[in-house]
């Protein structure tokens, strides 16, 4: 394992640390949580407050989107594992400023029950609390059982247009139905070339035979829909768009947001190559390409592949896309 | 080899074609040149022009630093290979406003020789050039033959500089100088824990034992200054940075930036744990972080390792370096 570590236990710990030495201008510690990572922002008066959190492994995610009119505050779980329910408690608190706190989180089963607690404990607090559960994933489970999708790089969208809608000081309700609406218009699909491992386990976290590839791969390994011989590109790239808007099946003329993600360990150059083919496709479709995002966004370690994000845009979402934020992972 | 390719030849274009694509907001491809990407602001009457180019393959860099107050055009080669003179000359032809262009580029062979070719074409179009050659690499020279050092990821601080510096209405001189002063003030060091392939060779570069590391290792591959046993995450940090502060010699009390780059393959949280470590010593040695970059700033393909750059501060360079900018690459 040809890695920069020290003890496996104390990578979170060490990485939060260093995140916020290194960013703070825009975050900061939590006075008595190391596994919560607060913007310079949070709790402002009288606007909803936007948290976040998820395993650690995935950097810039989760905590690089901690940010001016982005999240407020992000719960940092141990590598690819939940954060606990105190810690999603803590980040409540923490980002509410009296107007109310959307939770905008991924679809995982730890995820899901602590941040259920989390909303509990702070409903004692009298904070009102209402969720947004991303289900962004395409392969992770068809069309008709949409709930069960996984959250992905959409949740990135998500949280840019949820805290650009707090930030334009609209009620906990109009928060939460626009990031449902961004990430209900979020289609993602995964491709994995090479596994990654964790330190404390010292192996790959799954195999991937050279010369294949897994189509539809999840943010941990999750198995995908097929594994297939590695093709080139251009063919890669058709895959992941025909996968996207077959599922999307958006109107001609739709404007979209485009996400390209490297999982950590794909040359940055490559990821350009593949959505150069992708904006081909996306636009042969019929559809515009209003703005784009190339680069080590959402990661997986360091896995081998990519990611492709797609927003259907409209007149209330564009603006809360392009809204000013200041926060390290954009 | 897992990566996503189609035609080894065809890499640069597509990658070109992909970045041009997706940042149509700040920049554009030459209308004469593929190999030229031109800022959206490049060629503003009677600002000094910022040119700088160099091979592919380490993208964001050199590419994604072409933008508002940065570098207005940028010379792209091929994988690891210096652009061509010509290249380099329409750089300098777009970049011109009328004040003259500064070439900031990195101290490697083929680049000296192009960026002269390209200067002397340019003066018999009558554009004034003046240039200053980055070598920030401590390990690729010993101190007394800086000239010979390579450039590395100091040169994005020096670009940042100098167009911020540019922006300001300065002269060519003052443009040339103050870059100078940004490069000079800059030491870096890369650490390499494993190779990268160049598609078309289709085997590494260089090779790697498991359990070892290479110091003072170059960004294509130039071998180092040690061959050793793989440390933990804080040795490597206290390595690299007691090369570069004893290689830079301040004064106590001196600000200074950071840069911490991973190398392509590098997972992000690690380079956090490096950072964390590095700045705690470029403390102890009585420094202060004024500002800190850590990410994919400047790669070679899917190598893994990290480099680390500290450029010294004064009451000039800081507001440069904080000046806005739009590029993609920050």
């Amino acid at each position: 394992m040809q890695r920069f570590i020290n003890n496996p236990d104390d990578i979170v710990d060490e990485t939060v640390a260093g995140f916020v030495r290194a960013h703070s201008d825009m975050v900061k510690l939590d006075a008595e949580n190391n596994r919560v990572v607060l913007s310079q922002w949070a709790g402002e008066k009288d606007r909803v407050g936007i948290v976040t959190g998820g395993g650690s492994g995935h950097e810039p995610a989760f905590i690089g989107y901690t940010g001016k009119n982005m999240v407020d505050a992000t719960a940092v779980g141990e590598l690819f594992s939940s954060p606990t329910a105190k810690s999603f408690h803590d980040c409540i608190k923490a980002a509410n400023g009296g107007a109310g706190v959307a939770v905008l989180y991924g679809n995982y089963a730890g995820d899901n029950m602590n941040v259920k607690m989390a909303a509990k404990m702070a409903k004692r607090d009298g904070i009102e609390v209402k969720t947004v559960v991303a289900n962004d994933d395409v392969c992770s489970a068809p069309a008709t059982e949409r709930e069960k999708r996984r959250g992905v790089a959409g949740e990135i969208m998500m949280w840019k247009i949820g805290g650009a809608k707090a930030a334009t000081g609209a009620s906990l309700d109009e928060v939460i139905a626009t990031a449902q609406k961004a990430i209900d218009n979020c289609r993602s699909v995964g491709v994995g070339l090479g596994p990654c491992t964790l330190p404390a386990v010292g192996h790959p976290n799954f195999e991937i035979e050279p010369g294949k590839m897994e189509v539809g791969i999840g943010h941990h390994g999750e198995p995908g829909t097929r594994v297939e011989e590695l093709k080139t590109a251009n063919e890669v790239a058709d895959d992941m768009t025909r996968i996207v808007l077959d599922d999307h099946n958006l109107p001609a003329g739709t404007e979209v947001a485009v996400l390209v993600s490297g999982l950590g360990a794909t040359p940055v150059d490559e990821l350009y190559v593949l959505f150069d083919r992708m904006a081909s496709q996306i636009e042969a479709a019929g559809l515009k390409v209003y703005k784009a995002y190339v680069g080590n966004y959402f990661t997986s370690l360091e896995m081998v592949g990519a990611t492709l994000t797609v927003l259907a845009l409209d007149d209330e979402l564009k603006p809360l896309l392009d809204m000013d934020t200041a926060c390290p992972g954009f």
